[in-house]
C-alpha cells in the first residue's frame, strides 16, 4: 500500500436544512473540499450514508452526488456501516488510492434526517440494531444504549451525574465551531435536570440528529512535499455481533479494542502519543466505553477521565474538541467524516479557542450500531 | 496494484425463501464460497446489497453477515450502487486485496425481496431512480425503462417481437442452472402474448425479483500457481446522471461505453476476444443497449444480434448463459456477484449444456439504475 494524505476538507453546518435536497448538502461539502485542496475534479467519489433509501427515498447516492458536484462520469459508490458509514467510506476511498487504482478521491459523508417525523427517524435508526433479535422485541436504538448504561452504572458504581463532563465538554467546545448544531454551553446541573428519554439516558446524554455533510479530498502522499502533510497513518476496521446479548462482555467494545490496537501498531504509536481523539459520543456511555477499549482508561474507569478534567482541549486526552456528536451533531452517515475533518483542523492548527497545543497526531473512532462495526483512523502531520 | 484472482464461488437458489432471514441466505453463499476455496476464514467481507434497510428493516449487513458466517471480528462493510451493488462490492473487495491491505476477502451480494407486498418492492426499486425529478413525478422503475424502449423502437424501427430472442435465450439457458428461478423454456409466441406491464414492456421483457445470494472468495494472484487461475483482468466503474432526461442521448449507455472501453484497455483485449458476456438484462431493452455501448453492435442494431442467433452459448457473443437476470432471477444487490460467479463457472468449464466451448475470457457488466452506475469486469483463465 502506498501512503495516502488528506489534501482538502469541507463541511456544512448541521441543522434542519429543509430547503436543500440530500444531493445539495453533499455537493456543498464536496465542492468545499475540492476548493480547499485546490483541485477541480477527482477520479473517484465514495459516499458514506446510512439511511437515504429509508428516509429520503433515494438509493444510488454515488452517481447522484457525483453528477451534482460536477464529477459526472467518474467512479462512485456508497458505503454503509450504520453510524460508522462515514469512516467506512473513507476506508474504501483510502484503499482505492492506496492500491494505485485512483490518483485522487473524495469521500463525503452525508445524512438528511429531519424531513420526516421523529418516529420514522427512530425506526430508521433502529435498523442499526439486530432486526430479528433486538428490534423485533420492541427495543429502540436509544433503548439498547440505555440498557448498557444502566448495567455499567450498576456494575461499576457510577452515578448518572458522573457522566456530565462528557456532555459539558462537548457543548463548551461546540460554541466555537461555526458548523455545530448546538452552540451553547450547559452546566452539570442542567445535565442532571434534563428530560428523561430512556432511563438512565436523558436528553443531554444523547446526541442530536441533523442534516449535514462533511468531505475530505485524498491523494497519494508522495504527490505532496513533506512538512505539513496530513498523512493517514492507520486505518482499521473491526466487527462484533450486532446483538448486544450475543457478546461475551456487553460493557466492553471488543471491536474498539481490536481496531485501536491494530491502528496503534500500524501508526507506530501508543495511546499516550495521541494529541486529540475524536470519539463517537452518540450517548455519554459510549464515550466512556470508547476511552476504555482504546486504552485510555481501565475498564469501568472511563468516566473518571471526565471527572478529572482530562478530556478538555487542555487536558491529557482531549475529546470532542469541535463539539462531538453531542453538540456538533450526529447526522449518522456523515459523522465519521466530520470526525476526520475535525482531526485535520486540529493538526493544521485551525481550531482557535479549542485548539489542542502542538497537535501532531490525532485519532478518530467511528462506531456503527452499539459497537458492531468500529473503525479507527490515525492521522499525522509530517 | 497487485493482480487478484477468484479462488472460490458460492450461490444460493433464487426463489421465495420465506423460511430464511437475509443473514441466513448471505451466509449460505459465503460458506459455500469458503468451502469452494478450501479456506476456513477470510480477512474481509464486502456485502453488496441495495434495499435491506427499506425492505428488511436491517442496516449494517457487514457485521451481521460476518457474525453469521463465522467471520466475527473481521473487517466488513456494505457497498450500495442500486442494482449494481454486487459489482460495486466486488470492486471494493478487489481494491482492498490489490492494495495489500487484505490477503483475502469474500464478496457477497444478497437481497431478500419477497417478504413484502409487491407495491412496497416497486417503491423500494424506484429509489434507484431520481427521487426529486423522476419518482416524484409518479414514474416507476419499469416505467422509465418502458419510456426508453418505446423511444428505441420508434427511433430505430424495431417491433416488440424483435426483442424476443433475448428472453427466449435466457429461459433456454436457465433450464440447465439449478440455482435459477425460472427453469422453463418460452417461445417467441409466448413472449409476444404475455401480459402487458408498462407499454411496451410486457411480463416476459422483465426479470423477476427474488431472494438469493452469491459470493466469491478473492486472493492475491501470486499466491496461486499459474495455469488455471481465474484472474481479474479488468475492473472499471463509470457513472452517468441518474435522471434519464438529463442525458445527452437517452438511448446510449455512456457509462457502459466508458467502463467497457477502460476494461478492454486494462485487460488488453477487444470485444472480439470476449468468449462469454454476462450482461444486465433487467429488461430486454437493456440487453440491446448494453451490447451496443460495449462494442458488440452499432447503435440501434443490438437487437439484430439476437435475431441472428449470435447470443446463444454457441453464438458469436454468448450472453446470459446461466439464465441472466430474466430467468436466473434478479435479487438486485446480489445480481452483480451472480454474474461474476457464472463467468467463473464458464471459465472453469462447469456449465454443462450451456458451456461456451473453450471459454478463456469472460466479461460481466452490472448496471445500477437505468445506466447511472455501470461496472465492467473481465476475468481470464491463465
Amino acid at each position: 500500500m502506498r501512503p495516502v494524505a488528506i489534501l482538502g476538507i469541507g463541511q456544512t453546518i448541521i441543522d434542519e436544512q429543509w430547503e436543500k435536497s440530500i444531493r445539495d448538502i453533499a455537493a456543498d461539502a464536496v465542492i468545499t473540499a475540492m476548493h480547499d485542496a485546490g483541485r477541480e475534479s477527482a477520479e473517484g467519489l465514495f459516499v458514506g450514508n446510512m439511511m437515504s433509501g429509508i428516509i429520503n427515498g433515494q438509493s444510488a447516492l454515488g452517481p447522484l452526488v457525483a453528477d451534482w458536484a460536477g464529477l459526472r462520469g467518474g467512479d462512485a459508490a456508497k458505503v454503509e456501516a450504520a453510524c460508522a458509514s462515514g469512516a467506512a467510506a473513507f476506508r474504501s476511498g483510502l484503499m482505492a488510492v492506496a492500491s494505485g487504482e485512483l490518483e485522487s478521491a473524495i469521500v463525503v459523508g452525508v445524512e438528511k434526517m429531519t424531513d420526516r417525523h421523529p418516529h420514522e427517524v427512530t425506526a430508521a435508526l433502529a435498523t442499526a440494531a439486530d432486526a430479528d433479535y433486538e428490534v423485533d422485541m420492541g427495543v429502540s436504538f436509544v433503548g439498547l444504549n440505555a440498557l448498557i448504561m444502566r448495567r455499567y452504572m450498576y456494575e461499576y458504581g457510577w452515578k448518572h451525574a458522573d457522566f456530565a463532563p462528557f456532555a459539558v465538554n462537548a457543548h463548551a467546545n461546540a460554541v466555537h465551531n461555526q458548523y455545530a448544531r448546538l452552540r451553547h454551553t450547559i452546566t452539570a446541573e442542567e445535565f442532571e435536570k434534563s428530560a428523561m428519554i430512556a432511563t438512565p439516558i436523558n436528553l443531554l446524554d444523547a446526541s442530536p440528529i441533523g442534516d449535514g455533510a462533511a468531505a475530505v479530498y485524498i491523494v497519494p502522499a508522495d504527490s505532496l512535499l513533506p512538512g505539513n502533510r496530513i498523512l493517514v497513518a492507520a486505518s482499521t476496521s473491526a466487527t462484533d455481533t450486532i446483538a448486544i446479548h450475543d457478546r461475551k462482555e456487553p460493557l466492553f467494545l471488543a471491536a474498539a479494542y481490536q481496531s485501536s490496537r491494530q491502528a496503534y501498531q500500524q501508526a507506530g504509536v501508543e495511546p499516550a502519543d495521541i494529541n486529540v481523539f475524536e470519539l463517537h459520543d452518540a450517548f455519554t456511555i459510549m464515550s466512556a466505553l470508547s476511552l476504555e477499549a482504546s486504552g485510555f482508561a481501565e475498564q469501568g474507569k472511563g468516566v473518571q477521565l471526565g471527572l478529572n478534567g482530562e478530556i478538555t482541549p487542555a487536558g491529557r486526552i482531549p475529546v470532542c474538541t469541535r463539539g462531538g456528536l453531542k453538540a456538533r451533531g450526529h447526522p449518522v452517515g456523515a459523522t465519521g467524516v466530520y470526525q476526520l475533518v475535525e482531526v485535520v483542523q486540529q493538526l493544521r492548527g485551525e481550531c482557535g479557542e479549542t485548539q489542542v497545543p502542538d497537535a501532531r497526531i490525532g485519532m478518530a473512532q467511528n462506531i456503527g450500531g452499539s459497537g458492531a462495526t468500529i473503525l479507527t483512523h490515525i492521522l499525522k502531520r509530517e
